[in-house]
């Protein structure tokens, strides 16, 4: 087993086999720029949401093939000698610029930009693209849900529905989402995001009965804990849980059956017997749809597991890595619809006045291109996120990155927020090709 | 950041709040029997694959709470102070049987079954469900892939679509499903599968022209490389190849377009240009209904990306951990649709005489229970993977597997193939209930 912590191995074969060929011939001295888009919104989504550039970070900075990464590509014969001798040296020595996490992206959008050689920067490709696929794939579902619960709190609970390391990064894309808290320690311990869960029905029929299940929770717990009331009868439970934990009792789960129906049954109950600030929380194949559809529902917070970890319906965000610069000059591939705009690009996000955005534009830089005149309202998207191979100071963390998701929300026209499949919410036009 | 090693913090925050509870009321003690089953198999498939039980030992085996894991939970507070005494000392000391990898499942199937005290077993609820929904999610679309290219070679190129360890996984599992070589270098390194790539449209576009692209990989990788031919024209491409590297050249590759057109076109072309050996590569978009599709076509491999590492629009395959029995006595949830059969459970599979399958009896076992009488054809399907806490010896390896799954597969009666949704290939029949 190779060194978990070194990001090397996450590459696919190829990047070695051009990197080898390359070396060979030259080209891999290259000056190039490698640009991240996706050239579409899965299902007909409004917009996109950027995850995972933290992680890219680390894992830029971690790219490094370590003594046990160099045997294995020997023992296979992934590559040559001299490659092997090239990649004991390497490190990215090149520039990044991107969007930050928590940014909206649309078709076109220039979400990384990464210049370096051919050879430095081609081997960061797939690396790059699992991360950013996977977390932005599970930021626009997360976000979809945070704005349809409208205020309401929501609870990650996807780990067990997905792979294990997926789920930690799954667990921190859904509080830059706007979730409250996760289920997944690994995600509480590494990124400090707060945790939360009481019990599984496992635990009610450990005991002898719902009622004693309910005193050891409470007991170990407090009356403030959140019980678990739909293993044998819904009405039985919630008057169990009263009778043990008091009035004080912090929630009761729903997790199974018509869940907006039981909900309206459950506050009327809860009231009934004077536990009226029992909240209560509903789980169960939950997605945005669901949530959106419980609005008019007296639920207080939701649990959402599977959809949000497989991306509710689109699990990858599509993006490429693309070569659109080899020594200054643009190039793009030309033989299919899969078409590409060549050239080093960034973006300027166009609003009006009142702070809504019109649209994305999407411009050549570098060398003889100037940018866009910009507006007072208007603000150029890419920042600086390595140079020289090191990570800027200072970036934002994932807290401002939360923050900056909801105000970017609230900029979209409000047909930008429907849950419906249609047009993006603003459109990408591009400049100066 | 915890040991990357441990898998203890891949758990809910639920597992270890009914710890605490339990070990304060004294039934954390209990004997216990959870079950992993499924209820039903995504999209109307018509078989499972298991996927996983490899690293499902090793995470059992890893999952110890050292001093950091220990730490982290007492910082945000997520148990007492007896509980952390207790997870200090915890290591798994119970029992699992299960189905081996590459084995058929269907809804009902016992595929694992985990003995031991409340509080051993719960933990490990989230670590083993998020493998066993991962990697036989994976498993059913890259099988149902494979047995699509009807003995066709398949090359798994999904990485950069999935979370960078995700993609291992689906690299090792891709290969236990008949894949025949993965692009991802991790997975080469770590599980010894072949891996395999050539070149991206990068590597054409960084050069003057394609024909000094083809000229270089030529140089560094030998006549016998595959050649990407679609980055300008495709005609053009494949007359460039042959001519750089003659009519030994091993392969083409065509990664956009209609690609079993495509596919006639580049071999009549080939042949008439004397490069008759020289096989065609098609990728791009590729699931396993678009590998049927191309069966009338001269494909001779198939590289698959996004739609193996997805699960084929099935990411997850819905396995839940049940408690079945606390100390002897059966137990089940009863509120909902969502009920399941209580009892300790095991499975025998019976087939015809010209050994086709014929169904899945799901029988109580433990105390108290005979075993159905088998036939000269039936097999008990479970397997004793774990005794008293250590993996037993000889388990079959990755290459035994891959050709039980082969095997499995000739088993299933003709309709049990089909890619179109339906019924499961045999039913489930539970006994001794």
């Amino acid at each position: 087993m190779t060194d978990p912590a070194s990001t090397a191995l996450r590459t696919d074969h190829y990047e070695l086999t051009m990197l080898s060929s390359a070396l060979r011939d030259g080209t891999a001295q290259r000056d190039c720029v490698f640009e991240v888009f996706t050239r579409s919104l899965p299902g007909g989504r409004r917009y996109g949401v950027v995850g995972g550039i933290e992680r890219v970070l680390d894992a830029v900075e971690n790219f490094r093939f370590d003594q046990r990464t160099l045997e294995a590509l020997e023992r296979d014969r992934v590559c040559d000698e001299r490659t092997l001798d090239w990649l004991r040296e390497y490190r990215f020595t090149g520039d990044v610029d991107g969007y930050p996490e928590g940014e909206l992206y649309f078709p076109g959008s220039p979400v990384l930009t990464v210049r370096g050689t051919f050879a430095e920067a081609v081997l960061l490709e797939t690396v790059i693209l699992s991360i950013l696929n996977h977390d932005s794939a599970v930021a626009a579902a997360a976000t979809r849900m945070s704005s349809a619960a409208n205020g309401r709190r929501l609870i990650e609970m996807g780990s067990r529905r997905t792979h294990e390391d997926s789920a930690v990064a799954c667990a921190r894309i859904s509080y830059l989402s706007g979730f409250t808290a996760t289920s997944n320690l690994e995600a509480g311990a590494r990124y400090g995001i707060p945790t939360a869960g009481t019990s599984a029905h496992s635990f009610t029929l450990l005991h002898d009965n719902e009622r004693e299940a309910f005193r050891a929770q409470v007991d170990a717990l407090g009356a403030g804990t959140s019980l678990l009331v739909d293993t044998y009868d819904i009405t039985e439970g919630i008057r169990t849980a009263v009778e043990v934990a008091g009035t004080e009792l912090g929630a009761v789960r729903i997790d199974s059956g018509d869940v907006g129906v039981l909900a309206r049954q459950a506050r009327e109950q809860l009231d009934s017997l004077g536990a009226t600030g029992t909240r209560i929380v509903i789980s169960g194949d939950l997605d945005e749809f669901a949530i959106a559809s419980l609005r008019a529902e007296p639920v207080d917070v939701y649990g959402v597991g599977t959809s949000l970890v497989v991306g509710s319906g689109a699990p990858t965000a599509g993006m490429v890595y693309k070569l659109a610069e080899v020594d200054g000059r643009p190039v793009a591939k030309r033989s299919s619809h899969k078409e590409s705009r060549g050239g080093s690009k960034a973006a300027l996000r166009r609003h009006k006045p009142t702070g809504t955005a019109l649209e994305e534009v999407v411009y050549r830089n570098g060398a003889g291109h100037e940018p866009p005149a910009a507006g007072p309202h208007d603000r150029f998207v890419q920042t600086p996120l390595i140079r020289g191979g090191r990570r800027v100071e200072n970036l934002p963390g994932l807290e401002d990155n939360r923050q900056r998701l909801r105000h970017a929300l609230v900029s979209l026209p409000w047909e930008g927020l429907k849950l419906s499949s249609g047009e993006p919410a603003i459109p990408t036009v591009f400049e100066n090709r």
